[in-house]
């Protein structure tokens, strides 16, 4: 970690939490130069579903990489994308019924979502975007604004704050108080202060906010209330897209078709960086080249995102056991928290993305470091970091999860006894 | 190209220009599912200046992805991220005696610039930014605003315009006009109304704004007059660093020391996404985890960032190699020019960034169209699209270069024949 | 009117509700060209709460001209000027142990308010401002921005949506909802996205937003939310101060000290134009002349000004007046609502600021309509226009008030007796 | 001055530089307390064109208030409105053939730009204004935005800065450029960065910026470009309209029709507060009540303002009066210069603004300062601080001219000596 210490920005983040150098990695198992060994329940925040090097997608790419297959083409036509979109829709989108056209932006989640909000107020002419409180969106200035946590805004707050206004997510306030009835009432009184906005845009649940998850019925409602005043509904599904839920699209249940849906981080299938950007057609108001970018078309992940569609979304079974290792996780986590109810508050979330909520921010951080000394990665979320994201890969092996998990539970155990003595 | 076109957004361009399916590439040459053979004087925009699937890069790819080295590691430290930190501040930092820190980025052009204007901001406490007329920086929001080109900026106006002061760039006004004196001028004032910036940001040349070319002077000129104010500089080298000019950076020649300097494109040598900030370290006032990104952490492409460096950077071969190149591109562009001075009406660039200029966007349009005919690949640029950019890979191979200049010759002729006609 | 018809701008308002060619006034009435005479229950939108053309003031305001004495003084001190500065301290300041210091502003309510949201950002380095649900603050482009309704804001939205936050007032959101622990909640929370504001600015009575009271507890407990987390509370009292409610300042009932207090409209006594910020001296960071106005120096409205407290404010003769008349005002239209409960579905207010509220706005118009066909000025208010404003002046002679009341009563007879026909 | 020294906020700024309490005033003369007696040349910053207290208008000023005429009517219909309408038709629009219409904005100067501003943002859908380099529009945020002194914007910039582009005005930038050619330049160029203005906002001759004149050749020019780019055209001629420069109009000279005219100071001719903001009938584009504030309808005002016309502009003899002082002030204060050129650089203005510039701030300052000491009061300007402004009543008799140009002859000659000791 020298060079790291020495050249590397302040800004370092997971390096600082996970203080080893790493080497090799392969499905949820991850090592060191140290030939230490570590569980995975981090997953590259969200990018990793299908594990690390994925031994079906390794193949293809080594062979198109071998092959000289297009490396890097702007966003020129290639065989590489042609057969991507082809599965994309094949596999993904027609099943579902979801007419979509595609935008390949660059390779960043946030980049998506900026070329998501520019859309919407190019094709609406109006500038106010709706968000919600603790929203994560990314960290360009256009992604920035609509994402809530002050520890990203620091020292930005007098340029972000500005077309856009943030609302109560689902839960925020407590008491009888729904926020999809504040949005609907905010929208037909011509006294709120609320400009009509373009769009809304939301994560179905909030993974760095604190895994807040919405209701089906909650998406249901706020789809009706924004056809209602004619105004987009944007889906970030960054994070909990691409089956972390349980399904592709964490909407699908709620049975709802979002104007737009943002897709990144797992959509490659082998961490490759890749963005994408769907839209209803009609809504495909761009001139050619109005949104660029030089890796935009960044083929080797289409070679990797195509074959993860074809090895895991071409039937139900992976959603199935996507289902058994969610059942098997909340009831574990349900166990433990009721075992330690003195420093944990609450276990919630959906699929593979399960939160559990502790007393406070120190302890939540100790059982991570702990975690980490024995071989678990795991972090912590939420704009008061109490909040321990439980995230592994979706095709993890039994027998690491529940390895995992006794390493967690060893965690909690060793910083009570701590605490004894 | 069925799937693109039926399934693609209309955003698309350059398989508008270009249109047919590419399948492999190699060096200065692009294949398509015709097997046809194209000469690429695009050069992936200017993210390939060693050439497609450079074949040294290549093997340490695959040996890497082979061996389960980490992909997707986040900011987590691994080992092809110490090793390129490493060969990058031992041979292009050190000998430069710059003593940089580094950022790394989402990994798209966009992001640097987003990442540098947050962080000027943010240790100024100052909003403004000076950027100059045809500025390109990106298409996120944050980097948009500083793009003069209206064709990025439509239907967006209402938004961008803030934050942001345009001020002439070397050469844009006419006459005994200094632009940089003007910038003296400006801030030396307190009534002109451009409040103090944080920074200001340029491209030495700026490459899709129609090769304009800052001299040396005028680059040490705004080092002196930026030092003076007490404002940042920021060197967006983006398009025109990693040799493209003949040095490493651009802004070498002039023997400025910018305050950010950012990189892209042409980074990890092999065309894969890959972004650096560059900082002087009193700047790094980031706190932790305050400018993040799924993909700042794309360890294919540390792995080929640092073998480019190590192949073409320990000594000046290279470097000669380019401007024996550029001498000559120059010389026959040059006859070119003469022999059709009623279509061309300059030639202009650095290093192996040339650009030829026609009357009209009609007759550059035409000349690229027929020179795709006959399979040579190359662009326009500038806000009124009469520009032609010669931009091939840095490492061509002189028989390509002659040849694709042959195709080039012959396509304004053919054009010029079919006017006779 | 030909003149007002053919040369003044389409923006005209009062013009069309009340079509005819006003000449003289004096106390509650009010004399046309046709020599017809109105009640006048808008009594200049608040800036008449002691009548037209005040008998005890109009003397002085003669005598001051008489004499020469300074008309136009910018803000150099002037005699006039020193007296009003003497009495407001003397009998309005220090009897409620008020320390602030006093700006005077442009003669305008909105330029108040931009002085007090300028002062607030500069002395807290902060942007953000906090308003309300329909609030109202004025329309140059600082105070424009706070204020809710859209008609003021339409073709204009998609600049002024930025540094301010709306929220919803008190009772805004119906259920147990309190707006007030919102707020404490959106500031003691990281994750909100609702930036640290500067200040949030209020009006006590809503009453361009529909009459709309605050309770004094809920007031209290929004100052102590305020001084908790470190921000400016500024009253807006343009409207509803002097004397309005009741007491001088609308705010003295709730035993809150703001940081600053807006006036305007009534403190000139006379109508005359004439607008002050009051704020606490620690909060005093102007530098000389940084806001300034040709007409912050109105000295013939100090004169008058200055009078008006001497006449009313001296002892607590003039409240018991207004709570007598506001007590005995409230009886009747309750009964009237009682009487018409099938049109009239609330009367709320305070002091003399009264709004009945009808179930529509076409109702409510015919009635304003019907009244002044009858003789009698009383306007509509509210984003929809259903609520009508009893806001006669404080000091009207209790015949007056008792005819305008029968006239008002009247209407609505007649336009229930048009619909029965 | 006690109390404005206790309790007024530290923001006044000209009961500094003339540190006395005024009492009465009459034509060009002002007395203090002490019975000392000042020769006016600030003339209320330009809104005291004829002089204090004219006696013209004072008498119907009384006359008016005696009989009771409405003083306060928001914007009612009443007949002082009506005859001032009607005046204003007959005396300066028709003669001149302007057909512009009237909206009587808040009676600031400020305010009417304001208005200006948001009709042009309204009626072209645009929101970028273009101002210059120096340009004084006013205090409230709309205004602020446009005003080019640091001064000024202070604390503020990282707000004000936006929907704003500073291009340089007529001068600023010496050598061969000119700022007319530049602008049509940027607006050209689909490179500029400066995005299609709804308006370009400028005085003909910037008062507060340093007494910079436009000549009339180039605000031909300016007329030409902006109509041949579509886009408005507002002359702010608050500070040097209503005669001025030798003609009602500032911009008659040249022969131009702006699309808006703002003006206020003088236009009372009484030093009340008033404002208009004239408008071609085709940008009319407001809805009732778009647009409003208070004190809108100025009664008082308009009754003197009535008088004015009729009194000085229904004939050419006022405009001789003005032009035979203008060139014995320009004659006397060039001998002046010339005789001191050691600390005077310039004498320049037109009409009765005329401005004589010094080395720097600190001689001008001490000019100003020995000059109130012996009876004069005059003031300086312009971002520096080191340009004396000559702004006497139009009307001023010539005694009190010459006797004031004695007392600043005396001023210099009396600091050169103290410099001699």
């Amino acid at each position: 970690m020298e060079q790291i210490r020495k050249h590397e920005s302040k800004v370092r983040g997971y390096s600082r939490s996970f203080p080893t150098t790493f080497t090799t990695a392969h499905g949820a198992i991850i090592n060191d130069e140290n030939h230490r060994q570590y569980i995975d329940f981090l997953a590259g925040a969200g990018a990793l579903n299908y594990g690390h090097n994925n031994p079906f997608f390794k193949m293809k790419l080594m062979d198109y990489i071998d092959k000289n297959g297009i490396t890097h083409g702007l966003d020129l036509a290639t065989e590489a994308k042609e057969e991507f979109i082809r599965v994309f829709n094949q596999y993904i989108l027609e099943p579902r019924e979801l007419k979509y056209k595609m935008q390949f932006t660059g390779p960043t989640g946030t980049n998506a979502v900026e070329a998501a909000i520019k859309l919407a107020q190019i094709s609406t002419g109006r500038n106010n975007i709706i968000t919600f409180t603790n929203a994560y969106h990314g960290h360009s200035k256009g992604a920035l604004r609509l994402t809530a946590n002050e520890h990203y805004r620091k020292g930005l707050e007098n340029e972000l704050n500005q077309f856009t206004s943030f609302l109560p997510y689902y839960g925020y306030v407590e008491g009888g108080f729904d926020s999809a009835d504040y949005l609907d009432q905010v929208l037909s009184d011509k006294g709120s202060g609320i400009d009509k906005p373009a769009a809304i845009i939301l994560e179905t649940i909030q993974g760095e906010g604190g895994v807040n998850v919405a209701p089906n019925e909650w998406l249901k409602k706020l789809r009706r209330i924004t056809e209602k005043h004619g105004i987009l509904m944007i889906v970030d599904d960054i994070q909990v897209g691409c089956g972390r839920t349980g399904k592709f699209f964490s909407f699908e249940e709620a049975g709802i078709y979002p104007d737009m849906v943002t897709l990144s981080k797992s959509i490659s299938g082998y961490g490759l960086p890749m963005a994408i950007l769907l839209m209803k057609p009609e809504l495909d108001k761009w001139e050619p080249g109005q949104h660029t970018g030089t890796f935009r078309g960044n083929n080797l992940a289409f070679v990797t995102a195509a074959e993860a569609i074809i090895k895991y979304w071409k039937d139900d079974k992976f959603q199935d056991e996507i289902k058994e290792k969610s059942a098997k996780l909340f009831r574990i986590l349900n166990i433990i928290k009721d075992e330690n109810s003195d420093i944990i508050t609450d276990v919630r979330g959906k699929g593979l993305i399960i939160a559990m909520e502790f007393i406070d921010a120190e302890t939540a951080s100790k059982v991570t470091r702990e975690a980490f000394e024995n071989g678990l990665i795991i972090e912590t979320c939420g704009s008061e970091g109490n909040i321990i994201k439980f995230l592994p890969p979706l095709n993890i092996h039994h027998n690491y999860l529940n390895e995992g998990i006794k390493i967690f539970e060893q965690a909690i155990e060793s910083i009570k006894e701590v605490e004894l003595v």
